[in-house]
């Protein structure tokens, strides 16, 4: 049995979504966000205090798009994955850490100097330099997704959702008022999915039964 | 024929040292840091104006521990990579993003707001904050060397490229100082390796050739 340890809406969104994409049973513990601070039992779980913690078998794995990867390639089906003989696995990888290491970690210095330290400990400068940062990155996806419905291969692959999480954490953080209508449209394609949608369900259901609280951001319609 | 644009010690040293421990030819193409203000000419081969950017063929690549992963299973001996039917293949995935994702974005933020830069924009509560995260995320890496020479698979692969680079820049931002001694012994088994010597040597000498200025960071002994 699959155990994916999550905050609602918080990166080990992508685990979920990807778990709903290829239809895999799991057990999903829900986490007050930050975890660390919020919930002190769960560092005897996984040390770091981050989320995701995923747990299969004897495979333990903290790191959100490399979870979709392995997910993938153990148990999805060819569709959502791109092969090493496939012209776009050079870029199928690329998104697949463009999203996170990229697109998502400047957004994580935004919240937290934006909303999550003290008023006393918040710098506006490094909110608005990573805000920007982010933003000129993000013309990279911009420029796949005005030619073409996916991030690569034709077809919605894990790249997506790497990357689609990062448009999720704009939307939460108003950044997305900066987006072209490509994205906007990009955007609207991931997040109307059936297995998006679940996940979204998955995680409110959970968090209610569990009463894990606040979520981690809130998305904007 | 492999083109790699690189600045001497910068991320992109992940892909010149993987591409040294398979023993490709490659054109190694230097670039004043940060090129994007210092070479406006590369805004015409990666409008992102980051480093690195791989060329093979048709494949474009921009993130380091992407082109890792992409050049093993392109071109590289099964010692490499850790293939999917691996038990330690979950682990080898997060070691990849772990190294770039958490272990050397948190580095950056430092660097920029510690030494990048000028006077009135440095922000020493953002560089002791993200020196701090990233140390605390450290520990992982320390708990597992602590009881294995290589990050996964019992050997040597492409998840300690991704680990190893981030140790390197800690060694330039001298964060190193809190290292352990197993990590010391660690970076030592690392940076010691011919590959790496190698890719040390290579992207001194094509940037004596091509005059590309001061590295992006200075290693130290």
């Amino acid at each position: 049995m699959i155990t994916l340890y999550h905050c609602e809406n918080a990166r080990s969104f992508r685990a979920l979504w990807a778990l709903e994409e290829i239809g895999l049973d799991y057990a999903l513990k829900m986490l007050p966000f930050p975890p660390r601070f919020l919930a002190r039992d769960y560092l005897e779980i996984n040390p770091l205090g981050t989320i995701p913690y995923f747990i299969d078998g004897e495979t333990r794995m903290t790191e959100s798009a490399a979870i979709c990867a392995y997910l993938a390639e153990r148990y999805g089906s060819a569709e959502l994955k791109v092969g090493p003989d496939d012209p776009a696995y050079g870029t199928y990888l690329n998104g697949l850490f463009f999203g996170e290491a990229t697109l998502t970690f400047p957004q994580t210095i935004v919240l937290r100097y934006s909303r999550l330290e003290p008023e006393e400990r918040r710098l506006p400068q490094a909110a608005q330099d990573y805000a920007r940062w982010f933003l000129a990155r993000l013309r990279a996806v911009d420029a796949i997704v005005t030619r073409q419905d996916y991030y690569c291969a034709g077809r919605f692959t894990m790249a997506d959702i790497s990357v689609g999480y990062a448009l999720l954490f704009a939307n939460a953080l108003g950044l997305d008022g900066d987006f072209s209508d490509a994205l906007q449209a990009y955007w609207k394609r991931l997040s109307t999915r059936p297995a998006f949608l679940a996940a979204i369900l998955a995680q409110e259901k959970a968090g209610a039964e569990q009463g894990s609280g606040a979520p981690a951001l809130m998305l904007r319609d």
